[in-house]
């Protein structure tokens, strides 16, 4: 059986990079660029919550790195260095080396570097903390989004949702529509390079965690602004589109978390370069709606002007 | 019932002091003093491994915090911000505004900005990221010990373990004795002031939180030298002195964990200023040993050169 500091020493160091200390002090040091601001930004995961506790290690390691590169991707920031905490129930070593494996290929893809982290026994949790960099008057905040703004989505929305739904059987879904949902549930690639590109275009961001209802509504709180979403310009992922049921599929686009989409808001006078940007980065960016002034809310309409609604406005842990 | 928005704007939501944006986007954003390195470290803490699911929000708030800051202190690092993950069964916002309370009042005394976290159901788990700023060439590393170099340690290692050991009923304590060994357990000191006097003069620093042979182990380990402590010099608080059970008390000042005092190694030439560093910092410095030369080991002598011994040799969450 390994103890902790095999753990860490065998899955998790690695020779520092661009760290002037790495994975094994009290601390690690790392020196950062002058002139630039750092992003910083923490997310824990837990089993039973978060995820099924027999979930495969290679996935969970990949998406907890991914939800909070996500959260830098939405600020516009440049991933620089990741902190990984681990409660484990058992020091499974088969399990840890997946988990490792999964993370730190994540890890590399993005040019995060692993400097430090923690691990413990108890009950299956992770808890992840990112470092980023970007000019300060570049980041993309909740609190900028502006009257006449478009509001944007990269992507779609709704595939976790679904697949979530499909474990839990409430819908049957097979062949690609249920690959690309689980893998969207279990594996969500974070919108670093969209990001990146949107710096010194977009007003305001926000990876969609919660849902998009409720993460546009906290643009929408901090900025003191109204967003109006056009039904039918809300993009569907075909496995959304055929899914064979429409209020699932609704309450999936609009209020399913877990995608790690980023909503954004830009000037109008800008659309042809945001389209650009989205290519650049590789992902579809779909204009959905319109900034208004009035009281912060979020209201979906269709063609003829009539109010969507759904079910569920987005998760929250403690509602 | 309130929700996770709710709770982390009440009990945890300041205006953002030091931080360019505070609690409140997918990131903080903070600028850091031009020509410093970044101290950063993780630690998470969880019911039932670290401390008893009815623990004191209160204490709780605090030692989450008080065990991030001791690894600050041992590099050396002014502690600035901090972010807080945080997992709870339910949302208890009498616990969470003690618990809250504990980790805010702490943060501020050290001058430390909570700037970000996360809130979410889970088993009770608490996840702290500290970040802080040392200049590159003062950072106390646990790899730079040399032989010559002596050994120190500050106030005395042993009484939190003691205070663990009455709680399981293994010792009875009374008096002032159980008082100071319990708070040492749940309110433990971070010992910032004096990481920051030994810049420049340390060699090497680790915190004692898996007991003082396994952390000085870590820096015979990482420094490619062994470590000789003289058994009477080791200081023993009253409690330990007066705990009426000899074998426990060598197992918790040799071995006992989470005490948080610093473990050192200067030159000898440095003691007097060591001592004057202890007294501007306001606790106890001892010198308890000498670094040698050597293959890494920890040894331990009497006055008559008798090895002391002890059955347990630190803590290992998965030994």
């Amino acid at each position: 059986m390994s103890t902790e500091f095999e753990i860490i020493r065998r899955y998790f160091a690695r020779p520092a990079r661009t760290a002037l200390l790495g994975v094994g002090d009290d601390c690690a040091l790392v020196r950062t660029r002058a002139g630039t601001t750092l992003a910083v930004s923490t997310d824990m995961m837990i089993a039973g919550t978060h995820f099924f506790a027999d979930a495969e290690a290679d996935t969970l390691g990949h998406k907890a790195l991914a939800v909070n590169l996500s959260d830098l991707a939405a600020m516009g920031a440049h991933p620089r260095w990741a902190l990984l905490a681990l409660a484990l129930p058992r020091a499974n070593g088969k399990w840890i080396a997946a988990f490792a494996r999964g993370f730190l290929r994540l890890a590399r893809r993005f040019g995060a570097e692993l400097i430090g982290g923690d691990t413990t026994r108890g009950p299956l949790a992770i808890c992840v903390t990112v470092i980023g960099e970007v000019p300060r008057q570049l980041a993309l905040r909740r609190d900028a989004a502006r009257a006449g703004d478009d509001i944007w989505v990269s992507g779609a929305t709704g595939e976790a949702a679904l697949g979530l739904a499909h474990l839990e059987g409430r819908v049957g879904l097979e062949g690609k529509a249920r690959q690309a949902c689980l893998e969207r549930l279990h594996a969500p690639e974070p919108r670093v390079a969209l990001g990146l590109r949107l710096r010194g275009l977009a007003h305001s961001a926000i990876d969609v965690s919660d849902g998009l209802l409720a993460d546009l509504g906290h643009i929408a709180r901090a900025s003191g602004v109204a967003a109006e979403l056009r039904w039918e310009d809300i993009p569907r992922a075909p496995a959304i589109a055929s899914c064979g049921n429409a209020a699932l599929a609704k309450r999936c686009v609009l209020a399913g978390g877990d995608d790690y989409e980023l909503v954004f808001t830009a000037p109008a006078s800008l659309r042809s370069r945001i389209v650009a940007a989205g290519k650049k980065a590789r992902v579809l960016v779909t204009a959905i709606g319109t900034v208004v002034a009035g009281k912060p809310a979020v209201r979906v309409r269709d063609a003829r002007g009539k109010p969507v609604t759904t079910s569920r406005a987005g998760f929250d842990h403690f509602a």
